[in-house]
């Protein structure tokens, strides 16, 4: 029986995560995989319920209030979805986890990342995805790209977004055997191709 | 100028919370005191949605979960009602706070009780009340005052309502010098005059 397999998708507002996310599923149904896409917060009745507070409330909360919720939404997500589907041998596509909170509220804002790193490890208890990759590009080529209505992430200041992305590439360069930075200011084609390749190349070792 | 003074009354369902709240802010307020009501979670826009997701939702959610949400709706009250009040003199009274977070997802939810606590109170940064009344009941005693629909907490099983009145006597037992335990099995208005008598002798030696 083949293994449940983790794979995280991180990276800034207009990196094209989605896009991605759908074409890297197809990708690996077509070679076989039964794949499962969630997104975090998102894909649990309290996500779902998280996700109009933090993205699309008018409250301003502080970090440490904003990751306490993130990282709390992130035990159910755990419990209800991610372990669930590896136990059954799923790939797991997840659009952002643990990293984004250690990205966006540590490094982006300014609370102490190892503290994050480790309550955020305390919550999802060993579910650390197998493989992470990161989208990387600026926040000018990013925002470029975003033509919808920003959400109340979005409409933080440039500072702040160019924080995420310098948080993002340390973090990865900390972590360097899970997360892979892909450069994401190529054409989504050409994306598309390199995140197939780590991706595959991971998957056949891990068999 | 008078200095704020922060009071929390706890204790399980049943114990008589809000008849005493009000009450006692009323006595307050007769004294010449500035009175801020409050309840957590619920008196923040962030608080008022979680209180949705954590009593009234369907979902099952994990005690580690709901600490974290607890917690981290807890530094939205703290930032925007608690310190404002306090910073102007008022006496806040808070219908549950920290304490219920240990007692509900630690004594009777299985968390670690000291993690629990050391995180809850990284949470409020030195926003500990100065007063804690527990209102104990026995849990045969506090439901048959329920006459209302319950809610989620309330549909739990007896054998958590015990370990719930059990955890907070313990601690209680063990933050003495801030927690005063008044014997809720009295008559209501027996119940009003040990509160007042215990609150206005503080906040006297507070002044």
């Amino acid at each position: 029986m083949r293994k449940g397999f983790f794979i995280t998708l991180e990276g800034p507002e207009g990196s094209g995560k989605s896009t991605q996310m759908r074409w890297l599923a197809r990708r690996l149904r077509t070679a076989g995989r039964r794949v499962v896409v969630l997104r975090d917060p998102g894909s649990t009745a309290l996500g779902r319920a998280l996700r109009r507070v933090l993205l699309h409330s008018e409250a301003e909360l502080s970090p440490l209030a904003e990751a306490l919720l993130f990282i709390g939404g992130r035990v159910a997500l755990v419990d209800e979805r991610i372990r669930p589907a590896l136990a059954k041998g799923s790939v797991v596509l997840c659009d952002r986890f643990h990293d984004a909170t250690v990205v966006y509220q540590g490094y982006a804002g300014r609370l102490d990342v190892a503290w994050l790193d480790a309550a955020g490890r305390a919550a999802i208890r060993g579910c650390l995805p197998h493989l992470t990759i990161l989208l990387d590009v600026p926040p000018s080529v990013g925002f470029a790209r975003l033509h919808r209505s920003h959400d109340r992430m979005e409409r933080k200041a440039r500072v702040y977004h160019r924080r995420v992305r310098r948080g993002y590439v340390r973090w990865a360069a900390r972590n360097a055997k899970r997360i892979k930075v892909v450069d994401a200011t190529q054409s989504a084609e050409r994306v598309r191709g390199e995140v197939e390749r780590v991706v595959l190349a991971k998957l056949q070792g891990h068999r």
